[in-house]
């Protein structure tokens, strides 16, 4: 089976490569091919014996989905994206690459499709589709209202996905990630940053801002589930899913008090003290348009599961980046 | 004050021109001027005394937009479609008109936008977007999960416009149409052309053809009242309308079988048997899939307003199309 990932080089790519590699197979096919695909050159995945193509291109270059199509991957894991962020500074690059991007790719697929290819597509989308005001479960069939043109281009994405599915161009499967959180790695400037910053740092005995109050309510997966989501769409029988083909995964609804109420159970008062309290007007409105939680029914029911609580995506985070245990306390 | 009608060679698009010449004036302001655009030229509407330019051009060519817009229109209202037998026939078609052209609409729009211009832009979506399985009476918030080509394309378009809104580049309102009924002229091939037929052509002592079962519910609206839709909503306050750009309009949700029972009522048992049932399992299939009802709530609060009754949909056809009363009966 060959294996295509588009975003490769990104922290989910790098973690499904790893995780796809150690399985040796996804469902019951032995994996024998990569292809990985970013704007700069993914690193091949340590310890697979197949050949690996890794290139570094940029997918709102048609020639970019033609190449990869080429080579007729089995499973197509989509995960490029320019992040909320950039695609709201920077109009017509979001539009580009996180639209006519994706665009491409499905239309390289479809061109082949006329020979019989037809692999699987599995998209990651995003709960930035939902804006507020929005329940605090948000149930299966509510409207995408994006408040971002990062969330209104994977609406359209899903949109795309669905009706090219539909036509049997291919397998599409779009996963809507909860926030992925404890990231690991250092503090970045994403607006969501501050959800797994406020943990990973204490945990490691360092400090970390806090830039919104603690009532905010939002919706967490850890890397590991994530990438299960993943792989479970990549092997699910499509026929289960019908023709709508965007599902919100599970995950877990916590304030960010009950965040920080499980940082003190897994590490203690003193990691909790390292937790500085600077607010941000600009990222408190910003939050407070983002979903609080889902009923996540029909993922549930197709199998797709995620954490329980926070305490348990703490506890990941322990045993996937910090060798198993916190370091000795000084 | 400047109007642009796409679309304007069309049966909405038509009326729509007549209606406002018939007004003067839109909202508070008198019309000076029309800009007409369709694949076809468009009429210039008859008794206007202002200059009125009127275009053969296809959407899909970016420069037909550009055109369009260095007039700078006030208001768009953004009719043309490829509808939805052809664009699931002709996949690049529905996609080049239906997406990329109305793209190219808006973006034509945007860049105009960095010298201060922001027209109104009225834009027909469609009940299209919905699919089955559906609620009777489909809520403001449900899900757009289209199950043809011209449904997600408008579903897409739906989504541009609202962030291309929120973003400052227009003022731009989606109307989700019912289905238009009693269309008036010929029958034609559309597959959602018996709902007009099995009344317009008894009406006037012809036989009409009915291919589904009596117990299939759907969602009409008279033209009248689509030209209705359109003029509010290129008046109304969208500060009142929020960040939710397209809304479903009220309409009118009955069985086939009621609109039989309306035509009975309004002309009579022998109208009612120059009705010829003949099956047809594609239409009956495909017409399974399309949207019952809605509740329209956002609409109806926002001061848009149809017709109660099919009965009265009947009335509005024959006072718009048949010069007030019946042919007499033979």
């Amino acid at each position: 089976m060959h294996i295509a990932i588009i975003g490769a080089a990104g922290m989910i790519g790098r973690k499904l490569a790893e995780r796809l590699v150690a399985d040796g197979r996804l469902g019951h096919q032995e994996i024998t091919q990569f292809s990985l695909l970013d704007v700069i050159q993914a690193q091949a995945p340590a310890g697979f014996k197949g050949p690996v193509d890794s290139r570094a291109a940029d997918l709102s270059d048609p020639a970019a989905s033609a190449a990869l199509i080429d080579a007729r991957p089995d499973v197509i894991f989509h995960l490029a994206a320019i992040v909320s962020g950039e695609a709201e500074a920077d109009f017509d690059k979001g539009y580009r690459v996180n639209l006519d991007g994706t665009r491409y790719l499905f239309d390289a697929i479809r061109l082949a499709s006329t020979d019989g290819y037809k692999p699987r597509v599995v998209f990651t989308s995003s709960i930035a589709t939902f804006g507020a005001p929005l329940p605090d479960r948000i149930p299966d069939d509510f409207h995408t209202t994006p408040l971002t043109s990062y969330g209104t281009q994977k609406a359209i994405c899903e949109l795309l996905l669905s009706d090219y599915s539909r036509r049997g161009f291919f397998e599409g499967l779009a996963i809507r990630l909860p926030t992925v959180c404890i990231r690991p790695g250092k503090p970045n400037l994403a607006a969501s940053g501050f959800f797994s910053s406020i943990v990973r740092e204490p945990l490691i005995g360092q400090d970390a801002v806090l830039p919104v109050t603690d009532g905010v309510r939002h919706w967490h997966v850890s890397p590991r589930s994530a990438v299960g989501f993943l792989i479970h769409g990549a092997t699910i029988d499509l026929a289960q899913v019908g023709p709508r083909r965007a599902l919100s995964m599970p995950g877990v609804s916590v304030t960010v008090g009950e965040q920080i109420e499980a940082l003190r159970r897994v590490a203690g008062d003193k990691a909790v003290a390292l937790i500085k309290r600077v607010p941000n007007e600009d990222i408190q409105r910003m939050v407070n348009n983002w979903a609080p939680g889902f009923n996540a029914e029909r993922a549930t029911a197709l199998g797709f599961t995620a954490e329980q609580t926070f305490d348990e995506i703490i506890r990941v985070h322990i045993e996937d980046e910090l060798g198993g245990s916190l370091p000795v306390a000084s």
